[in-house]
Protein backbone atom coordinates (compact mmCIF):
# COMPACT_ATOMS: atom_id res chain seq x y z
CA UNK A 1 0.00 0.00 0.00
CA UNK A 2 1.34 3.34 -1.11
CA UNK A 3 2.69 5.75 1.89
CA UNK A 4 0.81 8.95 2.87
CA UNK A 5 2.28 12.23 4.29
CA UNK A 6 -0.03 14.60 5.69
CA UNK A 7 2.80 18.02 5.49
CA UNK A 8 2.26 21.93 5.66
CA UNK A 9 1.62 23.49 2.04
CA UNK A 10 4.69 25.54 0.17
CA UNK A 11 3.94 28.75 -1.82
CA UNK A 12 4.87 26.04 -4.94
CA UNK A 13 2.33 23.69 -4.17
CA UNK A 14 -0.68 26.38 -5.06
CA UNK A 15 -0.90 25.76 -8.50
CA UNK A 16 -1.85 22.01 -7.25
CA UNK A 17 -3.85 23.33 -4.64
CA UNK A 18 -5.60 25.59 -7.36
CA UNK A 19 -6.36 22.47 -9.11
CA UNK A 20 -7.70 20.37 -6.50
CA UNK A 21 -9.95 23.20 -5.27
CA UNK A 22 -11.35 23.71 -8.85
CA UNK A 23 -12.35 19.61 -8.78
CA UNK A 24 -13.86 20.21 -5.33
CA UNK A 25 -16.57 22.58 -6.55
CA UNK A 26 -16.96 20.77 -9.11
CA UNK A 27 -17.80 17.65 -6.75
CA UNK A 28 -19.76 20.34 -4.62
CA UNK A 29 -21.52 21.56 -8.21
CA UNK A 30 -20.65 24.78 -7.60
CA UNK A 31 -17.45 25.26 -9.51
CA UNK A 32 -19.15 28.21 -11.74
CA UNK A 33 -17.94 29.83 -8.23
CA UNK A 34 -14.38 29.64 -8.07
CA UNK A 35 -12.63 32.98 -9.35
CA UNK A 36 -9.40 32.76 -7.57
CA UNK A 37 -5.97 32.58 -8.88
CA UNK A 38 -3.31 30.56 -8.22
CA UNK A 39 -1.14 34.36 -7.43
CA UNK A 40 -3.83 34.97 -5.15
CA UNK A 41 -3.43 31.53 -3.38
CA UNK A 42 0.10 32.12 -3.49
CA UNK A 43 0.06 35.91 -1.84
CA UNK A 44 -2.87 35.25 0.70
CA UNK A 45 -1.22 32.06 2.23
CA UNK A 46 2.52 32.84 2.46
CA UNK A 47 2.80 36.25 2.89
CA UNK A 48 3.69 37.36 6.66
CA UNK A 49 0.45 37.73 8.36
CA UNK A 50 -1.29 34.57 5.98
CA UNK A 51 -4.62 34.75 5.59
CA UNK A 52 -5.00 30.52 5.57
CA UNK A 53 -3.39 28.12 6.01
CA UNK A 54 -2.59 24.99 3.98
CA UNK A 55 -1.76 21.17 4.43
CA UNK A 56 -1.40 18.85 1.28
CA UNK A 57 -1.68 15.09 1.36
CA UNK A 58 0.90 13.48 -0.91
CA UNK A 59 1.65 10.28 -1.83
CA UNK A 60 5.39 8.80 -1.47
CA UNK A 61 6.79 6.70 -3.88
CA UNK A 62 8.17 3.29 -3.38
CA UNK A 63 11.79 2.69 -3.27
CA UNK A 64 13.50 2.94 -6.31
CA UNK A 65 10.33 4.38 -8.26
CA UNK A 66 11.29 7.60 -10.44
CA UNK A 67 8.94 9.84 -9.89
CA UNK A 68 8.37 12.04 -7.14
CA UNK A 69 5.51 12.39 -4.34
CA UNK A 70 2.15 13.55 -5.59
CA UNK A 71 -0.16 15.65 -4.03
CA UNK A 72 -3.91 13.69 -4.05
CA UNK A 73 -5.57 16.02 -1.12
CA UNK A 74 -5.78 19.21 0.52
CA UNK A 75 -7.42 20.96 3.83
CA UNK A 76 -7.48 24.75 3.79
CA UNK A 77 -8.03 26.13 7.52
CA UNK A 78 -7.69 29.41 9.21
CA UNK A 79 -7.98 30.62 12.24
CA UNK A 80 -12.16 32.16 13.92
CA UNK A 81 -13.26 33.20 17.20
CA UNK A 82 -15.55 32.22 19.45
CA UNK A 83 -16.98 34.75 21.93
CA UNK A 84 -17.71 31.52 23.98
CA UNK A 85 -14.62 30.03 24.07
CA UNK A 86 -12.17 32.33 22.35
CA UNK A 87 -9.25 31.14 19.74
CA UNK A 88 -10.83 28.35 17.52
CA UNK A 89 -9.98 27.30 14.07
CA UNK A 90 -12.19 26.73 10.69
CA UNK A 91 -11.36 23.63 7.91
CA UNK A 92 -13.02 25.41 5.13
CA UNK A 93 -11.95 22.88 2.27
CA UNK A 94 -11.04 19.06 2.56
CA UNK A 95 -10.96 17.07 -1.08
CA UNK A 96 -9.13 13.85 -1.57
CA UNK A 97 -9.15 13.36 -5.32
CA UNK A 98 -11.58 10.42 -5.88
CA UNK A 99 -9.24 7.58 -7.23
CA UNK A 100 -7.46 7.89 -3.86
CA UNK A 101 -10.30 7.59 -1.15
CA UNK A 102 -10.98 4.74 0.90
CA UNK A 103 -7.30 4.85 2.32
CA UNK A 104 -7.97 7.54 5.58
CA UNK A 105 -6.29 10.43 3.66
CA UNK A 106 -9.54 12.39 4.81
CA UNK A 107 -9.39 11.30 8.51
CA UNK A 108 -5.18 11.52 8.59
CA UNK A 109 -5.84 15.47 7.41
CA UNK A 110 -8.61 15.99 9.92
CA UNK A 111 -6.62 14.76 12.58
CA UNK A 112 -3.49 16.87 11.56
CA UNK A 113 -5.63 19.68 11.92
CA UNK A 114 -7.00 18.84 15.79
CA UNK A 115 -3.22 18.81 16.14
CA UNK A 116 -2.25 21.85 15.23
CA UNK A 117 -5.17 23.73 16.78
CA UNK A 118 -4.49 22.71 20.23
CA UNK A 119 -0.84 23.25 19.65
CA UNK A 120 -2.46 26.98 18.60
CA UNK A 121 -4.78 26.81 22.44
CA UNK A 122 -8.24 26.17 20.03
CA UNK A 123 -10.66 24.84 21.88
CA UNK A 124 -13.02 24.27 18.44
CA UNK A 125 -12.53 22.68 15.46
CA UNK A 126 -15.36 23.77 12.96
CA UNK A 127 -16.58 22.83 9.16
CA UNK A 128 -19.33 23.14 6.79
CA UNK A 129 -20.69 20.54 4.91
CA UNK A 130 -23.51 19.94 1.82
CA UNK A 131 -26.06 18.21 3.35
CA UNK A 132 -26.40 15.82 0.17
CA UNK A 133 -22.69 14.43 0.86
CA UNK A 134 -23.70 11.68 2.65
CA UNK A 135 -19.69 10.04 2.93
CA UNK A 136 -18.19 13.05 3.88
CA UNK A 137 -21.35 13.58 6.78
CA UNK A 138 -20.98 9.89 7.88
CA UNK A 139 -16.75 10.69 8.33
CA UNK A 140 -17.27 13.78 9.96
CA UNK A 141 -19.28 12.15 12.73
CA UNK A 142 -17.50 8.90 12.78
CA UNK A 143 -14.44 11.07 13.64
CA UNK A 144 -16.75 12.46 16.96
CA UNK A 145 -18.63 16.10 14.93
CA UNK A 146 -21.79 17.36 15.78
CA UNK A 147 -24.09 18.53 13.26
CA UNK A 148 -25.24 21.69 14.95
CA UNK A 149 -26.97 22.73 11.86
CA UNK A 150 -29.41 19.24 12.80
CA UNK A 151 -28.80 19.97 16.65
CA UNK A 152 -29.33 23.51 17.22
CA UNK A 153 -30.02 24.95 14.26
CA UNK A 154 -27.75 27.25 12.75
CA UNK A 155 -28.18 28.14 9.18
CA UNK A 156 -25.11 29.97 7.45
CA UNK A 157 -26.26 33.12 5.94
CA UNK A 158 -24.01 34.93 3.18
CA UNK A 159 -24.26 38.63 1.60
CA UNK A 160 -22.53 38.81 -1.55
CA UNK A 161 -20.32 41.94 -2.69
CA UNK A 162 -23.15 43.61 -4.89
CA UNK A 163 -25.22 43.25 -1.76
CA UNK A 164 -22.21 44.68 0.72
CA UNK A 165 -21.93 47.24 -2.28
CA UNK A 166 -25.92 48.43 -1.20
CA UNK A 167 -25.48 48.05 2.50
CA UNK A 168 -22.46 50.35 2.49
CA UNK A 169 -24.18 52.47 0.06
CA UNK A 170 -21.25 52.43 -2.78
CA UNK B 1 -35.30 59.83 19.52
CA UNK B 2 -32.08 58.74 20.64
CA UNK B 3 -28.64 59.00 18.34
CA UNK B 4 -26.94 55.97 17.62
CA UNK B 5 -23.30 56.09 16.81
CA UNK B 6 -21.42 52.80 15.50
CA UNK B 7 -17.46 52.54 16.03
CA UNK B 8 -14.76 50.56 16.17
CA UNK B 9 -14.60 49.29 20.23
CA UNK B 10 -11.61 50.04 22.49
CA UNK B 11 -9.95 47.82 24.83
CA UNK B 12 -11.93 49.35 27.66
CA UNK B 13 -15.20 48.19 26.39
CA UNK B 14 -14.34 44.56 26.68
CA UNK B 15 -15.94 44.94 30.44
CA UNK B 16 -18.96 45.76 28.30
CA UNK B 17 -18.94 43.86 25.54
CA UNK B 18 -18.51 39.96 27.64
CA UNK B 19 -21.57 41.36 29.63
CA UNK B 20 -23.38 41.50 26.12
CA UNK B 21 -22.27 38.26 25.10
CA UNK B 22 -23.18 37.08 28.10
CA UNK B 23 -26.68 38.38 27.39
CA UNK B 24 -26.84 37.23 23.49
CA UNK B 25 -25.71 33.72 24.34
CA UNK B 26 -28.63 33.63 27.16
CA UNK B 27 -31.32 34.48 24.28
CA UNK B 28 -29.94 32.10 21.93
CA UNK B 29 -30.56 29.22 25.04
CA UNK B 30 -27.12 28.25 25.25
CA UNK B 31 -25.39 30.79 28.39
CA UNK B 32 -23.56 27.51 29.57
CA UNK B 33 -21.26 27.45 27.20
CA UNK B 34 -19.73 30.47 27.55
CA UNK B 35 -16.27 30.57 29.20
CA UNK B 36 -14.56 33.48 27.71
CA UNK B 37 -13.25 35.96 30.04
CA UNK B 38 -12.40 39.87 30.26
CA UNK B 39 -9.06 38.96 30.04
CA UNK B 40 -9.05 36.97 27.05
CA UNK B 41 -11.53 39.50 25.40
CA UNK B 42 -8.64 42.31 25.71
CA UNK B 43 -5.89 40.01 24.99
CA UNK B 44 -6.97 38.31 21.97
CA UNK B 45 -8.88 41.72 20.30
CA UNK B 46 -6.24 44.12 21.13
CA UNK B 47 -3.03 42.90 20.60
CA UNK B 48 -0.63 43.08 17.16
CA UNK B 49 -2.02 40.49 14.94
CA UNK B 50 -5.71 40.30 16.70
CA UNK B 51 -8.03 37.11 16.60
CA UNK B 52 -10.93 38.99 16.06
CA UNK B 53 -12.50 43.11 15.86
CA UNK B 54 -15.56 44.52 17.45
CA UNK B 55 -18.14 47.30 16.43
CA UNK B 56 -20.09 48.63 19.32
CA UNK B 57 -23.68 50.45 18.73
CA UNK B 58 -24.04 53.45 21.72
CA UNK B 59 -26.64 55.69 22.35
CA UNK B 60 -25.19 59.30 22.21
CA UNK B 61 -26.75 61.63 25.47
CA UNK B 62 -28.75 64.30 24.29
CA UNK B 63 -27.21 68.14 24.69
CA UNK B 64 -27.44 68.54 28.41
CA UNK B 65 -27.91 65.53 29.18
CA UNK B 66 -25.51 64.22 32.14
CA UNK B 67 -25.00 60.72 31.79
CA UNK B 68 -21.98 59.71 29.01
CA UNK B 69 -22.68 57.39 25.91
CA UNK B 70 -23.92 54.23 26.41
CA UNK B 71 -23.54 51.21 24.84
CA UNK B 72 -26.79 48.73 23.74
CA UNK B 73 -25.46 46.54 20.99
CA UNK B 74 -22.52 44.91 19.42
CA UNK B 75 -21.11 43.32 16.69
CA UNK B 76 -17.76 40.77 16.36
CA UNK B 77 -16.15 39.74 13.44
CA UNK B 78 -12.90 38.39 11.76
CA UNK B 79 -11.44 37.46 8.43
CA UNK B 80 -12.04 34.43 6.85
CA UNK B 81 -10.65 32.97 3.49
CA UNK B 82 -13.46 31.29 0.60
CA UNK B 83 -11.14 29.46 -2.28
CA UNK B 84 -13.46 30.36 -4.42
CA UNK B 85 -13.20 34.00 -3.78
CA UNK B 86 -10.79 34.56 -1.34
CA UNK B 87 -10.55 37.55 1.59
CA UNK B 88 -14.15 37.50 3.02
CA UNK B 89 -15.48 38.57 6.88
CA UNK B 90 -17.43 36.75 9.25
CA UNK B 91 -19.98 38.32 11.82
CA UNK B 92 -19.47 35.82 14.37
CA UNK B 93 -22.58 37.66 17.10
CA UNK B 94 -24.79 40.90 16.33
CA UNK B 95 -26.78 41.44 19.35
CA UNK B 96 -29.13 44.55 20.68
CA UNK B 97 -30.31 44.95 24.07
CA UNK B 98 -34.02 44.04 24.00
CA UNK B 99 -35.22 47.81 24.86
CA UNK B 100 -33.35 49.17 22.12
CA UNK B 101 -34.40 47.10 18.84
CA UNK B 102 -37.05 47.99 16.41
CA UNK B 103 -34.63 51.66 15.83
CA UNK B 104 -32.55 49.93 13.20
CA UNK B 105 -29.51 49.50 15.39
CA UNK B 106 -28.56 45.83 14.00
CA UNK B 107 -28.90 47.49 10.39
CA UNK B 108 -26.35 49.91 11.10
CA UNK B 109 -24.31 47.33 12.49
CA UNK B 110 -24.09 44.87 9.54
CA UNK B 111 -23.90 48.06 7.22
CA UNK B 112 -20.92 49.05 9.14
CA UNK B 113 -19.73 45.80 8.94
CA UNK B 114 -19.65 45.41 5.07
CA UNK B 115 -18.41 49.31 4.92
CA UNK B 116 -15.41 47.43 7.10
CA UNK B 117 -15.26 44.65 4.57
CA UNK B 118 -15.68 45.94 1.26
CA UNK B 119 -12.74 48.50 2.28
CA UNK B 120 -10.30 45.39 3.39
CA UNK B 121 -10.93 43.66 -0.44
CA UNK B 122 -13.66 41.27 0.95
CA UNK B 123 -16.30 39.75 -1.65
CA UNK B 124 -18.69 37.94 0.83
CA UNK B 125 -19.70 38.56 4.14
CA UNK B 126 -21.29 35.38 6.27
CA UNK B 127 -22.77 34.71 9.19
CA UNK B 128 -25.14 32.07 10.72
CA UNK B 129 -28.60 32.31 13.06
CA UNK B 130 -30.63 29.74 14.71
CA UNK B 131 -33.68 28.82 12.81
CA UNK B 132 -36.09 29.95 15.33
CA UNK B 133 -34.79 33.07 15.52
CA UNK B 134 -37.26 34.52 13.05
CA UNK B 135 -36.77 38.24 13.39
CA UNK B 136 -33.16 38.03 12.59
CA UNK B 137 -33.95 35.76 9.98
CA UNK B 138 -36.40 38.14 8.21
CA UNK B 139 -33.72 41.14 8.87
CA UNK B 140 -30.50 39.53 7.35
CA UNK B 141 -33.12 38.69 4.59
CA UNK B 142 -34.41 41.80 4.16
CA UNK B 143 -31.02 43.23 3.83
CA UNK B 144 -30.22 41.10 0.83
CA UNK B 145 -28.72 37.73 2.59
CA UNK B 146 -29.03 34.48 1.42
CA UNK B 147 -29.63 31.36 3.32
CA UNK B 148 -27.09 28.91 2.34
CA UNK B 149 -28.06 26.01 4.70
CA UNK B 150 -31.80 26.10 2.91
CA UNK B 151 -30.94 27.66 -0.43
CA UNK B 152 -27.55 24.74 -1.09
CA UNK B 153 -27.88 22.49 1.78
CA UNK B 154 -24.99 23.79 4.07
CA UNK B 155 -24.53 21.93 7.38
CA UNK B 156 -22.20 23.21 10.07
CA UNK B 157 -19.91 20.74 11.96
CA UNK B 158 -18.29 21.35 15.01
CA UNK B 159 -15.53 18.83 16.59
CA UNK B 160 -15.36 19.85 20.60
CA UNK B 161 -12.15 20.11 22.30
CA UNK B 162 -12.11 16.72 24.00
CA UNK B 163 -12.70 15.00 20.70
CA UNK B 164 -10.00 16.67 19.16
CA UNK B 165 -7.57 15.40 21.69
CA UNK B 166 -8.84 12.03 20.45
CA UNK B 167 -7.85 13.05 17.29
CA UNK B 168 -5.05 14.03 17.93
CA UNK B 169 -4.19 10.98 19.97
CA UNK B 170 -3.57 12.92 23.28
Amino acid sequence: MASIRIRGAKEEDCGEILKLIRELAEYEKLSDQVKISEEALRADGFGENPFYHCLVAEILPAPGELQGPCIVGYGLYYFIYSTWKGRNVYLEDIYVMPEHRGQGIGSKIIKKVAEVALDKGCSQFRLAVLDWNQKAIDLYKALGAQDLTEAEGWHSFRFEEEVMKKLAGR
